[in-house]
């Protein structure tokens, strides 16, 4: 049987516009067999964070910063026009008439399609999460080396 | 004969210099004898639209959507020190000293050396834009699975 | 002896977040053996610019330009919550804490891991700059041939 073709994203962003170009590609690659792997890193760790919940920070500094990147999927805002939440709300309601699925929706179904969700384990350090961090779907940390290797590997590799 | 190599390139941004960046790539690796193609996706539509024109819309939210991404190439700002509109004109300046052709130039350039300028239809559909939308050089629409099946016959694929 | 497999990453932007990806993955590829060429363009051409020294523009509009982009590895700033220098600062107490090097220690670093630093020539057309503008461990210009070679034998490329 040959191997499945690999697709390597990093999402290195928070903002909702960069996390749906990433989540339609990836659901999309997976749709099409091949084998996906999303790294999250720096703001895009806040993607993956529960819903609600506040990460496992130590110290004040670090609890200063999880505040500002309190995260979770429903959090997020568009790297242009957020104009204090009309512009991101107006978007948010473009996806639902556009059928498109929220950001929650769709890192259910890239988990259900096989989609892997590695957070960068160095961005974890420096951002004071680990793994009690994340939502359930999220997969074990990763480093850089562990990400040039899938991606020396894969037909395409994409920063977000 | 052998195949051409393909470059493909993701515009997601509407931003001068990012424009910038991604129309000399595309126009060097065309030039280099390159197969190359642009996938114009989220703001990166803008650099596409008509000049002056208004989208064709539907709806009140959309209209305002349109209002706020009037585009067309003339209307790209900087990623920084836009500044009301100082440092882009700077730049704008700075382009013209260095006989760098506008974007509005690049455009027909990249056209006319059969580079392939693709609107993302899923984009086009969350911002309420359709062909009609857009300048005459720009080719049919098409989605995530066209442009990752481009990927990964590409020997440089690049999201800018 | 078998060719070193290539890693090219584009750094477009001036911001410490994406800088320090840039850098982590560069260096982590040198380490796993890859030869590693990094690409700087745009802003991006600000990490490399002496620290302290203001680069040789000629002309007063560019003198203008050259003072927004002091550059210099120091200056770099968050893309997100720089806060007047609030969150910067934060973000450089946690790399220090995380014994991550700063970004002037990456620099040397790279340099003597082999990796290669290049200025992209058109850019420095563009922001009134020449290698007397960069520090000693970056090497000669090449423009968007260049790197469009290089990323076509190159197994990952990334635009960060």
């Amino acid at each position: 049987m040959p191997e499945k073709e690999k697709l390597s994203i990093v999402v290195f962003s928070d903002e909702l516009d960069k996390a749906l170009a990433a989540f339609i590609l990836a659901t999309t690659g997976a749709s099409m067999g091949m084998d996906v792997s999303m790294f999250f890193t720096f703001w895009g760790l806040n993607i993956l964070k529960k819903n609600g919940g506040s990460a496992g920070g130590r110290g004040l500094m670090k609890k200063v910063m999880n505040f500002m990147n309190r995260g979770g999927s429903k959090r997020l805002k568009l790297s242009h026009f957020h104009m204090f939440g009309l512009g991101t709300a107006m978007m948010k309601r473009f996806m639902k008439e556009s059928r498109l699925p929220s950001i929650d929706e769709f890192i259910r179904m890239a988990k259900d399609m096989g989609v892997k969700l590695i957070p960068c384990s160095t961005s974890c350090g420096v951002m004071g999460l680990d793994e009690g961090s994340f939502r359930e779907e999220v997969g074990s940390l990763a480093g850089a080396a562990f990400f040039l290797n899938e991606a020396r590997q894969s037909k395409v590799t994409l920063f977000i």
